[in-house]
């Protein structure tokens, strides 16, 4: 099924891609490769705040980094030129779970968005992985996730 | 000396690489480069729990990362098609270390994994590196390594 | 105007690099990109040690940000043959801010980085960047930060 189907079929719209408030930028292509920054949670456009372990649940971990991946894949329409067909693999995923020092279970939290690209791109949504948590995220979100991204 | 004779030399024996339960993979190549996903740190098969600085001294850490690194030298060769001659460089390792607010050491945990891969691969081990002190890992492990490498 | 004299306008004067005392090196490039391993924060060449919403403002931990940018760019300048003119495209940065579980500004603080990158090479130093908080850093540093950068 097309990109754009599958989204469809998830019902997924993607967001405006809001330009960073400062000296950096939502993404850098090199070569075939393009790096997108760190995109924090967000639920009705504000930060999507707690920490894991904490006030929040594995659920609710997973529900944030699926609508992070939400946000990664606009960025990435964006480095793509407008068409995620050209994205010929999910490379990589960096994981950064906001975490009381208790709460060991970042994979699956990041479950909620690797599941996601899966779902979305099917074989080229596979990506390598890592997880972790996080003393604390920038605005106090409960999740932060990087991406790296191979286009045609 | 070939790597496979490095490797008998430290006694090292690559374990079979077990697939992650979840939607994503061990690597994926792009290019000439290859990421690893973040590997735990186990033990008799098991998960290598504690925190450093905590329940875990330095030399502990050390013999997890080290362990870390014989696990992603597995991966790497199931990546370069089986033979780990085909691996031109170690690029960068990013090394995690389950830190409680007192430990400063994390750079000489992740020593346990430098090293060992200059052992192995000799000049083309040289990686960059980065290590730091995570809040919490997966499954309570107390040291993950996630690793870029350069194949022939 | 010129990367020497833009560095000469701002009176930063790179520093020596010295070799990490481990089974690590500075930077390893690969292909077009280079990877510089995670530089902490010094003053007065020892570590710039505190956390961030403890003993350290946000304001100290922008200006430990930009110190570790200077450093950053001269062993960039080793990695590019002693010419910054050879810096494509400042890729990535991912910022570790050693903080409390209370400081929600580790942005603010990789800000101290990221102006000073454009500063410096003006369009060509905006870079995807990652901040978060670390639960402790090497030796005690109050900021880390690793770089991709790719050369011409």
């Amino acid at each position: 099924m097309a990109i754009r189907d599958q989204l469809a079929a998830l019902h997924i719209t993607l967001p405006e891609v809001a330009p960073p408030a400062a000296a950096f930028v939502p993404f850098v292509r090199t070569g075939a490769l393009v790096f997108l920054s760190g995109h924090i949670a967000r639920r009705d456009g504000k930060p999507w705040t707690g920490r894991l372990g904490d006030d929040l649940t594995t659920a609710d971990g997973q529900a944030a980094a699926r609508a992070v991946a939400v946000d990664l894949l606009a960025t990435l329409q964006l480095a793509a030129g407008g068409d995620l067909e050209r994205v010929a693999r999910i490379v990589k995923l960096l994981v950064l779970v906001s975490s009381a020092p208790s709460f060991t279970e970042q994979h699956l939290v990041a479950n909620g968005a690797s599941q996601l690209f899966v779902d979305v791109f099917g074989e080229r949504g596979a990506h390598a992985r890592s997880a972790f948590g996080a003393a604390q995220l920038p605005l106090g979100a409960c999740v932060e996730i990087e991406l790296v991204a191979e286009l045609a």
